[in-house]
C-alpha cells in the first residue's frame, strides 16, 4: 500500500482512534452484555407515529422535506424551538439566536472550529464527555482538566486555572460543562455553584459552552437552572440542545442558542461544513414538535431510564465487593463507578468481556487519561434482566481481576 | 452588545458570509425568476414513493432508522453502495474504501481536515465550486487557481504550479477537481485529459479529490472514465457521489471512496464532526436503493433537465445581444456565461433585480475573485416558461446596464 502520510495534516497525523469505538466491535459479540454505549432504549421510540409522520411530511410537502434548506435551519422547526424552549425552560430567543444543528457533536466541532487556534486553552470537567474531548482535539486545543466532586467542576479549581492563564497571558476561550446528570459521571451542577462558575467565567472574559442533551431526563430532585437562564441573555453562555436523548438520535437534530454575533459564525461555519442539516429529519421533527406529544414521550421515558436506574443501584448493592462507590444520579443515562486506587479498569476490561460483561473505562474521559480506576455504566439501553446479570457478572470479574 | 470577538478563532475572523447567501436573502423575492441557485427541481422528486419508504423503514426497523449509527455509516446502505458503484462506474470497493458522509461538502471539510495545515497548498479550477473554496478556507489553505478551458483545468497549468510549489520546497496537498459538468462552468474533462492530470498528480507525490455529484445527469456525449477508475485503486484518488443530484438533496447523504489508511482518517475526523450521518436517512437511501429504481428516476430527472438546458441555450440564442458567449454543457445544472470584459456582474446584479431575475456572479467561484464579467446560471430548478422570460429579462438587464 502507497504511504499518503506526508500529506496529513497535524491534526490528521495526531487523532487516533477512540477506545470506545475499538472496544465497541468486540463488545458486539453475541451473549454480551454491555453497560459500554450511550444509546437510549429502542423499543421506547414513538416509531409507529414517526411512521406516519414521517409519509406525511414527505409527500405532502416534498419542496420542504427534500429539497436544501437553508444553513440556519428551516424557519418553521426554529419557530417550534422557540415555543419549545419558552416552554421548557423559559428561555426567549429570536430566530438569529438560534442555530439548527446536526446534533450536538456537530456543535462542538462548530465551538472548536469557531473559537480555538491550536494550543487555545479550554477547560473541561475531569472527567468530562468524549466526544467533547475529540472534538477539541482536532483543533489541537490545549484541554485543561479541572477538578470535579459530586456536584460537577469546582467554582475555585475553575477559578485558579483561569488566574494561571491570565498569568501567562492567555485567554480561556471556553469553559465547557455538561451541567444536567453529566456523561460520564451522572452529577448535576446545582444552581448556586452555576452562579459562581458564571461569574467567574465573566470575570476572565470567557464562554461557558453548556452542553445539555440529558436535561428533559430527570428522575428525581429538581430541576436547576440553566446557565444561559442565569446569564439573562448577556451572551456568555452558548448552549446545546439535541433530540438525540428526547425523541431518537437517528435523526442527528440539535439546536444550539448563543447571542447574535456568536451564532452568525456559527452559521457561516456550519455552511463550510454541511451547508445545513437533513430538511428531512426537520420536517419530521417538526411535526412531530407539533402533535404536541413530546412532554408527555419524554415523561414515560424518564420512567422507565428511573427504574432502570434502580435496578442498577440495586444490584451494584447486591453484588459488589466492598470498596466500591458509584454516584447515584437524578436522571440521565449514566452512573460512574469508582474502584480501589490499584485496579485499572481499562486491563480489567479483558476479564470483564470474558464474562460476556462490557463497560467503558473511565480514563477515556480523563483528558490527562487519569481516572484509570473508574468506569461509566449505561443504564437506558439493557433490560431490567439484563441490567441484574450483567452487574452480577460484572461483580464476578471484578472479584477475578483482584 | 458584548464583544466577543476576543475569542474568536483566526479562521472564525477570516470568514465572511457568501455572496450568494446573502443574495438569495434577497433573490427570494415574489415575481423574482433566479437562476442563481443550484437546486433540483422538486416536481421530479420521487416524493410517494419516498413518503411510503419512511413509513416502512421507521416502522419496521426502528432500532436501525431511528438508533445512533456507526461513523462509517450503517454496513446494510454501504453495501447497497458497493453494488450501485460497480453497477455504474465498474468501480470495486471494499466496505474499509467506502464512507456515508453528509452530503459533498461534508466530504470537503473533511479533506480539509485530513490534510490541510494553515498555508498548504490546495490547486482549484479558476472557476471551481464555491463550497470547496468556502471549505478550504476554513482550514486556512492556500488555495491556488489553476487556468482552465473549455475541457477544465489545463494539465500544463497544472503541472507548471506543481514544479513552482516544488521549487519552493512546498508539498501540494489536493488536487480539487470536479471533472463532470462542473459547478459553475458545466464543462466536462476528456478522459485524456484525466490520463495527463493523474499522472502529473502522482509524479507530484498528490492526491486528485473527484467531486461528482452531476455525473449521472449527462444529456448526450458518452461518458469520460472516472479519475478513480483510472488509478487502478492505486490510491491517489478521492472520490465523493451524493444523492443530492440524483435523488434528493434533504437526505443530506453521500459517499466517498478512496484507500482505506485515507477512509480511516476520515471516519476518525468524522466521528468528532457528528458521530454519524443520519440512519433515518441511511435507511430511507438503502430502502430506495432496493427499489431499483434509481436508474430510471435519474433517466427521467436527465430528460427534463435535457430540455431545460436546450430551452436556455434557445433563448440565450434568441435575446443576448452580440459579444456575450456561454458553454453548452452536456449535463449537469449549470451553464456559464461569459460577457464583454467592461462589465462587472456583480455590479449589473442590481440591474438585473430591477428586471426580477437573478444569477451568481461568476467572481465568487474564482479563488482570487476574477472573472467579473462572468456569470452562473442554473437550468434545473426554474419552469420553461420562466427559463425563457429570465433570460428574455437578462438580455434587457444586459443592454440596459451597458
Amino acid at each position: 500500500m502507497k504511504d499518503f502520510s506526508h500529506l496529513f495534516s497535524n491534526v490528521s497525523k495526531n487523532v487516533c482512534a477512540s477506545e470506545i469505538r475499538e472496544l465497541l466491535k468486540i463488545i458486539g459479540q453475541k451473549g454480551m452484555i454491555s453497560f459500554a454505549g450511550g444509546l437510549p432504549a429502542p423499543d421506547l421510540f414513538p416509531a409507529e407515529e414517526l411512521g406516519e409522520i414521517a409519509k406525511k411530511a414527505i409527500t405532502q410537502n416534498p419542496n420542504k422535506a427534500l429539497q436544501y434548506g437553508s444553513t440556519e435551519g428551516s424557519n418553521d422547526l426554529r419557530k417550534e424551538l422557540i415555543k419549545l424552549i419558552k416552554q421548557e425552560e423559559n428561555i426567549d430567543v429570536s430566530l438569529d439566536e438560534l442555530l439548527v444543528i446536526s446534533a450536538s457533536q456537530q456543535g462542538l466541532d462548530l465551538a472548536g472550529k469557531a473559537f480555538v487556534n491550536p494550543g487555545d486553552a479550554v477547560l473541561v470537567g475531569m472527567p468530562t464527555y468524549l466526544g467533547a474531548l475529540q472534538a477539541f482535539d482536532t483543533y489541537a486545543a490545549d484541554i485543561i482538566g479541572v477538578e470535579s466532586d459530586d456536584f460537577g467542576m469546582k467554582p475555585e479549581a475553575i477559578e485558579q486555572k483561569l488566574a494561571e492563564l491570565k498569568e501567562q497571558g492567555r485567554q480561556c476561550k471556553l469553559i465547557y460543562i455538561v451541567p444536567d446528570f453529566q456523561n460520564p459521571t451522572g452529577t448535576t451542577v446545582p444552581t448556586q455553584r452555576r452562579i459562581k462558575i458564571l461569574d467567574i467565567a465573566k470575570k476572565y472574559n470567557t464562554i461557558i459552552l453548556e452542553d445539555s442533551p440529558y436535561r428533559k431526563v430527570r428522575f428525581s430532585g429538581e430541576p436547576q437552572e440553566t446557565f444561559y437562564s442565569l446569564d439573562k441573555g448577556q451572551g456568555n453562555v452558548i448552549t446545546m440542545f439535541t433530540f438525540s436523548k428526547t425523541l431518537v438520535p437517528g435523526f442527528r437534530l440539535g439546536y444550539v442558542i448563543g447571542n447574535k454575533e456568536i451564532i452568525r459564525k456559527f452559521v457561516i461555519l456550519k455552511q463550510a461544513m454541511d451547508l445545513c442539516t437533513s430538511p428531512t429529519c426537520q420536517a419530521l421533527a417538526e411535526a412531530y414538535l407539533k402533535t404536541g406529544k413530546l412532554e408527555e414521550h419524554v415523561k414515560h421515558m424518564t420512567k422507565v431510564y428511573s427504574a432502570k436506574r434502580d435496578a442498577m443501584l440495586k444490584a451494584l448493592e447486591t453484588y459488589m465487593p466492598e470498596g466500591i462507590t458509584w454516584t447515584k444520579p437524578e436522571g440521565g443515562l449514566f452512573l460512574f463507578v469508582v474502584l480501589p486506587e490499584h485496579i485499572d479498569t481499562a486491563k480489567m476490561l479483558h476479564t470483564a468481556i470474558k464474562h460476556n460483561v462490557a463497560y467503558v473505562s473511565g480514563s477515556a474521559f480523563y483528558p490527562d487519561k487519569s481516572g484509570k480506576n473508574t468506569m461509566r455504566l449505561n443504564f437506558s439501553y439493557s433490560s431490567f434482566e439484563d441490567i441484574d446479570e450483567g452487574m452480577k457478572r460484572l461483580a464476578q470479574a471484578i472479584k477475578e481481576y483482584k
